[in-house]
């Protein structure tokens, strides 16, 4: 099944380790996965199975607490499809097949001795990004001397949704470094659900191929706007980065996101936690009321969205324009909706602060945890980008990075805008080892504003898509336009996202379900 | 009137600047100066206008929107009685009479064109730490070659009460470096309202000269929980201090604090500055319900209140002591109330690592800014404190100031506690020039947590007060043994301190209110 050879000296007994949890009757053959492999899990799921993993997270625990599936029946269908999910992607960092099974068994029990589940997500399996603990299940941070680790107590966020119901039965694989693009480490390469000669992305990029390939409803994964949920038991080498990240959902629809943030703010962990806000979750409506907000900007009280259409760096590829094209042109048929085209500032300079500000310590931490264990391609190319860095230097960039945000949010106001919808990147998934630019998303993380990435319903199509890119602007847009190709990305999903100020997380989810009225567009 | 010379060259046509902004007919010659200016006034102020100085802001503003008193001879009640605060203190850092009384005039025109107040506290005079910017105000950052500067814009937090209808009228003295508890500069030395042998404290004394002398009804200083009220426009030598203050009210009662809080979260500041957190003023009843709590936590709904007697480092001089026996002895008597014996924490290590923060540059950054200036004192003596550190050094210090935010606030959840009882200084008002230790207060900067001092309404008598203290623990303790005495002290109040948890500003204020009911002492 490898893709990529794994060329980290020492890994075969964690990836062994792994492979062993996997039940040999759910292995296959190379040859007979898929090209895309984001619906093999009907390979080896009966009907009904297949219909159970079909289904997003709010309709499994409705059919759960009704009793029209147990917690077993729905966990089994998520196992077999996770383990196809691997085969096709290698995007499992640890599978507990036991500890899953038990937990179904026994809240299973408690639902028939008490009549009533024990929360919101009662019986309904979770999948985590191996950089959060969780109880009993061995994990990493990405590198070699990290691996093996098995916690013996719950990443914060993880025991809220324990205490929810949830039953965790999978770790999905993240980059060597975290903070890049590719998700390869000493687990090898995890690649894209719909196409496997393209990367799946990455922190988070394990997650997205699991639940892409329909291997776990929804999953812990990475970003709101900071300091509103918990982050103690999230295990990296992050001691040195000035960018900092909130947890996130990642899932297979916006009402799944309503309940990952209902179950995560009704825990109230600012009572114990005292690096968050008190802030909970506010409810917004259709027209913008909430949180603090009278209502949508535009006029008659209509939802002003700006267009941010190129970052000015790396021009969108084909396919990211027409799904974007796609969007507005969906959106502008609405009457609740305003759109205005919204110039972006600061693109170049805020990649590189934050290419930067990743590591102040110009990555020397993360050498001494990585030992001998050779960087790869992309940790070598991203922590080259960043000098190890003195006080002055630090306090300059930070006093910059928070200057931006006043002059950002300025800027957002004087166009009376709700929210942003731009690409989430300058094209869709890339060639594996190829992606080097990531600041349509990372510069909502210098400026803390929540951001959701969302599928279009559009894919890659050569036959509309391919074209040829003549005049790069510059490093970054030619290595984009000569590594880009939609014949080899053909089939894969584009996404884009949707964007709105620091703290207005409810307004972002509020605006998001206005958008997902008019998707998928295919 | 002066008492401590002033030391700084060059400071002659800035004080004569400032001296010139007083009317003659308002100075005083120094011999008719009482030791104990606080109630001075009395001295060229009218019945009717002793009355008006004698009011607290929540009654000033009940007394000008009914009619009782036009704004302009309230303003003109507080700006002699300014004077004579000023002849007793040197409080004044500038004076603007003309501005005072246009302004007063004008409020007063649309009070009665209109028929309501412009705000809240409509035609009230305040008062401003000097380094707040007030348009036309001209101010300083405490050093000379901050001096002169006249800004052309009110800071965000003067704004507000400038739209909330307030009469500036004075800027109030700070230290040199801001940053500590002399407050004198090149304006010379501010002396303490009770006693003029003592020092007013800092960096907020000159408003608490002020409003101690009834020159004042209510002035803005410094702090609640950082990031809920507008810092913008403050200026000061604070970029490389990691220590972060915020926007207090220095004023003459519990529900003045209240209406200062009222008016300034009402701004909903949050909405333009990109730094703060939307969190609103919450309502906190008397039983402690509200901002997130159902009630106080002692047994039956009583507030349970936390008693540090000692900080462990620096023990407390006898009026100390005997204040706050006195407040817990009236406290226990009620049944709304549970009191508990709290010990202090980390107070050796907390006090190092604050003075190391308050210049993570060891002071170079001042050391700038005064150039020739001559260093006062206790501003060469808090910066000699202060190295300059590197990144790491940096990093780690701010490590670990987190990770005691953390476990402090643990400790306080395991006593179950709402509120923490503490005097606010190991003495009362110390004889000028002497004040080096005061981490009493600056733990709760360093830990980010809300605390207001209060008067207990007891006074430094040294018939009970005057007393030996042999075997000092350390060199802060010795300093304040040998310097400390109730004879030099007498009169002054002795105040102590309510504190309550990061973000919980609003139940602090509720129990402030239960405290309120068993003041003043004598």
């Amino acid at each position: 099944m490898t893709i990529v050879p794994n060329r980290i000296e020492g890994a075969a007994k964690h990836v062994a380790a792994r492979d062993a949890q996997i039940p040999k009757e759910w292995k296959f053959d190379s040859s007979i996965i898929p090209h895309n492999p984001s619906t093999f899990y009907r390979h080896n799921l009966s009907e009904d199975e297949i219909h159970i993993v079909e289904l997003d997270a709010t309709a499994l625990a409705r059919a759960i607490a009704e009793g029209t599936y147990t917690s077993a029946q729905v966990t089994e269908a998520y196992l077999k499809s996770a383990a196809a999910a691997h085969a096709g992607t290698n995007c499992l960092a640890w599978f507990d097949v036991e500890l899953a099974r038990q937990r179904a068994r026994w809240l299973d029990q408690q639902l028939m001795q008490s009549g009533k589940p024990v929360g919101p997500l009662h019986g309904v399996p979770m999948s985590v990004k191996d950089f959060l603990c969780v109880k009993g299940f061995t994990q990493s941070s990405g590198h070699l001397s990290s691996a093996g680790h098995t916690p013996q107590e719950d990443a914060d966020i993880v025991a809220i949704f324990r205490a929810a119901g949830v039953v965790f039965f999978a770790k999905t694989t993240q980059p060597q470094s975290i903070m890049h693009l590719e998700t390869s480490n000493f687990y090898g390469t995890t690649t894209n659900a719909y196409n496997r000669l393209l990367t799946c992305g990455g922190s988070s990029g394990g997650e997205g191929a699991l639940v892409g390939c329909h291997g776990s409803p929804i999953g812990i994964s990475t970003d709101p706007t900071t300091k509103r949920v918990p982050r103690d038991g999230m295990l990296g080498v992050t001691a040195h980065s000035r960018i900092c990240g909130s947890i996130g959902p990642v899932c297979h629809s916006v009402r799944d996101m309503d309940l990952f943030y209902k179950v995560l703010f009704e825990a109230q962990s600012w009572k114990h936690d005292i690096k968050l806000v008190p802030l909970g979750w506010r409810h917004v409506d259709t027209n913008g009321q909430g949180a603090g907000f009278d209502g949508w900007s535009g006029q008659g009280n209509t939802m002003r969205i700006g267009i941010i259409r190129d970052d000015g760096v790396v021009r969108p590829v084909a396919p990211v324009r027409r799904a974007l094209d796609a969007v507005v042109g969906k959106l502008s048929a609405r009457t609740d909706v305003e759109l205005v085209e919204f110039p972006q500032l600061f693109s170049k300079e805020a990649w590189s602060i934050t290419q930067q500000l990743y590591y102040t310590d110009g990555g020397r931490k993360l050498d001494e945890a990585l030992g001998d264990e050779p960087k790869l391609p992309l940790t070598e190319w991203i922590t080259s980008k960043a000098k190890d860095l003195n006080r002055q230097e630090v306090d300059a960039l930070v006093a910059r990075r928070n200057s931006m945000r006043q002059l950002y949010y300025d800027h957002f106001k004087s166009f009376r805008l709700d929210v942003i919808l731009s690409p989430a990147g300058p094209a869709p998934a890339q060639p594996l080892e190829t992606t080097k630019y990531w600041s349509y998303t990372s510069f909502w993380n210098l400026l803390d504003w929540p951001a959701a990435v969302f599928p279009t319903g559009l894919h890659v199509d050569p036959a509309v898509d391919e074209e040829t890119y003549p005049n790069p602007n510059n490093e970054a847009e030619e290595h984009l336009f000569s590594t880009y190709s939609a014949t080899i990305g053909q089939g894969s999903p584009i996404g884009l996202q949707l964007i709105a100020p620091r703290w207005q997380d409810e307004r972002l989810m509020a605006a998001l379900k206005k958008i997902d009225q008019v998707l998928p567009l295919a």
